[in-house]
Parts: structure tokens; sequence; C-alpha cells
């Protein structure tokens, strides 16, 4: 995200997970699922068995096994339904088991929302290190929408649990079909699993993971802290965080859902609002249109689109800073949308294939944070 | 079935499988999947690794690892994506590896339709000699309605594959969540997979598998041919095989079909015509209802239920004693209905709790195939 990381974790403990749980919303453009529910259960893990160390993968070696663990399903089933915290060691232990592997250190696969705070449970019941990053540097909603596919390394064999005690190992001949035969007995399961997939080399971690995304995410939550105690300016607090720069800011006007395919797609209008504190840096005049499945795809202004996936569209509460998850969405609500750089190598021609505009339904080439000029 | 078998069979080569998948044709009760596409396959496999050994259960050794083979789908796309048959190695290698155990024999899980053909692929291509008997002695549905599950052996660990590679293994809390699970892959695989489940030792087949079937299908078969070249009462045959009782002949007059959830139910109207060569043993008057979920499970006749599921309801062309699928019913086809007892122990409470009526949503109690005296 920013590039240099400056201010690296070594353990992340019970006191860290509010901050990592408001970064991992931010870098969660809109999805990722409620970071709140992971946050709960990654507290009462770190208080029984401790604070969890922190290991960037620069300084994984070779040799590490590492095991990603993630949550599964529908963010709004989530809420209703709490995992059950003892399938995530049965989730890792199946897949240890029909691997014939010991896993050395767990992962996450997505840092953005419920997936950066949710393997601490399982890394602080099996008492194994966390590798400081992630496998997308944000959030995206399917299993193959990650670097590592990129980088050749399968999603499976992978295993997947629910809350019941049914479990299932499932091997594949793609990611894109991981992500298919998963989804539907996800489905089956109530709507939410956990699964633990990618596992990998120290080396391949290395070269495939982003880096030191639950300190970035961290280092988010807090600052937004500060910033809101002196009463700074919390939205261009985040933005600088990520590099990014404010796209609009507005009042919620229009939001149309729907649900298809389990997911959350829809549009939301942000009406402009002018003057603002600083004209140089934001956008005050027309309208924004957000599209989002699950998360933030698209945004268009004049029919023009200013920005897509995979770079990130964040949308933040004006006044507070605070991230909006694409279903808090309200009419009335003053927000700001902040469009930030992803990890470079999503923009490769596999990573627009993955996760570009088109392979989500819209019509466009994708377009970056900073190709157009600030009006 | 008929009790008694008098000739078991010791082998099954390519030139047994048309009787044997006519006859399965008339265990399935109107459903369990087109037999001449497990019999293409079966032929294949036969001619090219030789005939396959036929053990009763009662020759079982205790020690036996026996691996039933099935395939799970929807039948009309079985038939237009055969499946391959190299995934059923694929299939009984995973659940093999994963159980830590060697197959000794391959078993039917399911003696009605294609799955009495298809596992003889398994064995011919393993080198493996196949049990005489199912687990179900006609066809069912769903993977639960098998007699292991009544003397507790589970359904998981089961393999499922399908063609283009994938594989999954489930490892589930109770049979009926294997199938829906179970369902859920298949569904997400194309409507066909192959699946290897309920393996279990010589002794529990013995206990808990109708013993058999195998040869009782291939006896069928002879028979119908040996009737039809004699120009004799083909329908009589089969009803004589079964133990069973001519129900019913009449005309197709009606027949109206949904599909609901992957199953293929409706209703089919058979009129009823008179005279008839022998009037003693068929009704000649009104009409009879049969109700059908993929098998025909319910016969009603003047609002009277006649017989139900689990005993065999089997629909037979009048003529030539073919049995005709649910499928392949149609208006002014003349047919002959056949009810016949079922295996005993799905008269148990835990028999007709698995697969009795109102499992299938009819509110009646079971009604045995001569629980009511012929007009």
């Amino acid at each position: 995200m920013t590039g240099v990381i400056t201010d690296r974790l070594t353990t992340i403990g019970a006191d860290d997970l509010e901050a990592l749980a408001r970064g991992a919303a931010v870098l969660g453009t809109g999805g990722g699922g409620d970071p709140y529910i992971g946050r709960l259960l990654a507290a009462q893990a770190l208080r029984e068995h401790g604070p969890v160390r922190l290991v960037h993968p620069a300084d994984l070696p070779d040799g590490a096994v590492v095991f990603p663990v993630a949550m599964m399903g529908a963010p709004t089933v989530m809420v209703e339904k709490t995992p059950s915290t003892e399938r995530i060691g049965a989730a890792v232990a199946a897949l240890a088991e029909f691997l014939g592997v010991t896993p050395t250190h767990i992962a996450c696969i997505e840092a953005g929302g419920v997936n950066s705070t949710f393997p601490l449970v399982a890394a602080a019941q099996l008492g194994l290190p966390v590798v400081d990053g992630d496998g997308m540097g944000r959030a995206f909603p399917e299993l193959q929408m990650v670097l590592p596919t990129l980088s050749g390394i399968p999603c499976t064999p992978m295993s997947i649990a629910d809350e019941k005690g049914n479990i299932g190992v499932l091997n594949t001949v793609d990611n894109h079909a991981a992500e298919a035969l998963a989804r539907s007995l996800t489905i089956t399961m109530g709507c939410a699993a956990i699964i633990s997939n990618y596992v990998m080399s120290g080396a391949q971690a290395r070269e495939s993971l982003v880096p030191g995304t639950l300190s970035l995410c961290t280092r988010i939550g807090r600052r937004l802290d500060r910033v809101r105690a002196e009463h700074g300016d919390a939205v261009a607090a985040v933005a600088d965080e990520l590099g990014g720069r404010v796209l609009h800011a507005g009042k919620v006007s229009d939001v149309a859902r729907r649900t298809l395919t389990g997911f959350a797609r829809g549009t939301a209008i942000i009406s402009g609002t002018a003057p603002m504190a600083d004209p140089a840096s934001r956008s005050a005049a027309g309208d924004l249109t957000l599209e989002f499945q699950n998360e933030h795809l698209m945004a268009v202004r004049h029919g023009i689109v200013e920005v897509t996936t995979p770079d990130l569209i964040v949308v933040l509460d004006t006044d507070t800073g605070e991230p909006v998850t694409t279903e808090a969405l309200r009419f009335g609500h003053r927000v700001t949308v902040v469009a930030a750089p992803t990890d470079e190598r999503w923009h490769s021609p596999g990573g627009i294939a993955l996760v570009g505009p088109r392979y989500f339904g819209y019509d466009t080439d994708p377009v970056r944070f900073d190709a157009r000029e600030r009006p």
C-alpha cells in the first residue's frame, strides 16, 4: 500500500484488535465482512491464549509451512450465526492431515474485513505465529482472487468446516473450480464456513503475499483514533496512509441493492457538496456513482469512469473517517470517497483478468486511481 | 425380494449386462437413472478387463474392505454427459488414501437403475470382485436412504469426483448431512458425479446389504427374454420374480411433471382397461393414480392408498413387460402396475422414518403391497 512499512508490529494482543479491525474495514473497501465479528472472536482467543507473534514475510524461513485461514460466506449471516471457533482447529487439522504436513505459520488470505482478525483465532489456539501480510492487500469476494493465484499457487487441497461438525476437503483442477465447489458447500453449510487453503512455503509466501498489511491496518486504526482525539481531518489521514486521494465528498442520495447469486450488488449515488474545506483535494461538483458487489468496484462521474477495481475505493464517514460498508450506506449519510492504489501485481494482465471490471460484468477497461486529473 | 436365491451368479461378463440392466430397471421402480448408460460403460470395461467375480455377502470374510461406488446426480444429465470412467478409480483411490485402507471388494449401494451396473466398471478397472447385493434392494433418491444407515454405518468419509478432475472428500456428522453437502457439490459439478461412500467391513456388509440383488436383476432380465421368446405373459413373470402382484393395468391418461429441488416429481393417471385376460389377477375397474419423485412412491385408487414406499411400485409395458421409467411415461402408453414387497428392514420404524411416504411429503401412513384385498 504505502510502500515502506515504517512501524512493523511484532505481536498482536487483545488491545490491538480495535485498531486492526478498523483498518481492516478501510481495506475492505465496503466489503470483506464485518470486522466486528472477527474482532470479538479474536479478542476472546487472545485473552485466553495471550498475544500472537507477527512475522513479516521477509522473515519467513523458506521451509515454513504457511496455512491461510478464512471465513467464507455471507457477511450478513456471520453476524447472526457467529462461527464456533473450535472448528478453526478442525479445519486446519483436517488439511494438515490430508497434506501430511505440520503448519508452522497462520496467514490471512484477505486483509480487508473479517478475515484480517479471524486467522488470529487460529494462531492463538494453535500457538502459531501469524504472517504480517495477506493474499489480496484488500478485500475481494471470490477464493481465486488472490495474488497467490497469479504466482501459480493452487487454492487446493483446501478444507472447509461448518459449526455442526461437518468437514470437507477439496482438490480441484484450478482455483476457479475451488471457488465454485467451496461456494456451494458454504451455502449448504448455512452461508458461513471456515476454510483453510493456499497452503504455501515460506518462499512462496514471500513471493505472493502483500507484505505488512496487518501492520498497515493497525496503523490506520490507531491514526484514526489519534486524529479524532486531536480534532484533525480523519479522512485526509486515511487517504495519506493509503497513498490515495479524496475523490468525492457528499451525501448519499440514492442506494439500490439487489442480492444476486449470493452477493450484495448495487449502486449508490453520492451527491456532491460544496464548498469544501480544502477545494484542491476534494471534488465538489456533481454526483459520484458507486457500483458495488460486496466491495466498491467502480466510481463514475458525469458518465466518466473515475476509478475501478483493482484499485481501492473506500467510503468513509466524512466527520469521523470511519469506514462505511456497502451494507451500511444510508440515504443522507455524509461520506467521503477515497481512491487509492492497489498492489501493483493486480494491474498485470493476469491480475486484471482475475479482478478487473470486466470480470465483474462492467463493460469498461480498468481505470487507475490517479489516471484522471482532479477538477 | 424373492427370499431364496436359487441361481446365484458367480461372475458377470459383458454378455450378462443386458439382462442385468433390464432387471435393474425393474427394481428402479421408475427411477434410479438410465441403466443403459451404466450398461454401456460396464460393457466397455468388462470387454477390456474381462468378467468380474461376484461374491455373495454370506461369503465375504469379516475383514473384507467393501467400497460401494455410485453415480450421483440427475439421470437426464447422465444421458447427455456420460461420465468419464477414469474418474471412478480416482474417487476410490482418494477415499482409500483418506481412510488409509485398501479396498478388497466393490459394492452397489443401489440395485435399481444405473447404479447396479456402474460399480462393475470400478471392479473391472481395479481387478476387484463385486458384492452380489446392494444397500437398498431397489432405488431411492437420497444418499442416506440405504439399509446401512439403519445399521449405523456412516455414509462418510466419502469421496466425490467429477469428469473434469475435481475431487472432494466429505466427513459429516450424519448421513443426512452427507446427502445435503454431496448434493450441492454434485449440482455444481454439473449434475453428475462419481461417489464412493459407506465403506464397510465384510461383517457389516453381511448385516446391512440386501443379498443377491445383482443375481436377481439378471434373473429377471433373462426371464423376460425367455418369456417373450415363448410369447408368454411377461408382466406375470416379473410379478412372480418379485413376489408381487399385478395392481392395475390400463392406459396412461394423464401425466403431470414438475422438476423441484433437483428431483422429477409428478403424478400419472392410469385409466383402467377391461376385460382383462386374467381378471382374477388384474384389477380392471377405475383409474390408478401414481405419485412419483424420481421413483414411484404411491399408488391411489378411488381415493384409497393401495400401496406406498418403501414397497415396490413397478410400471411395465403391458405387452413386453419392459420396465417404464417415470420420465418415459407417455399418454396412451398401455402399462401394467405391479406392486411387490421390499426388504423387510425398510418396514422398521427407522426404515419408515428414512423412506416412508411422510418423508416424501405425502400425508399418509405406509401401506404394504398386500395390505388390501384385490377387488
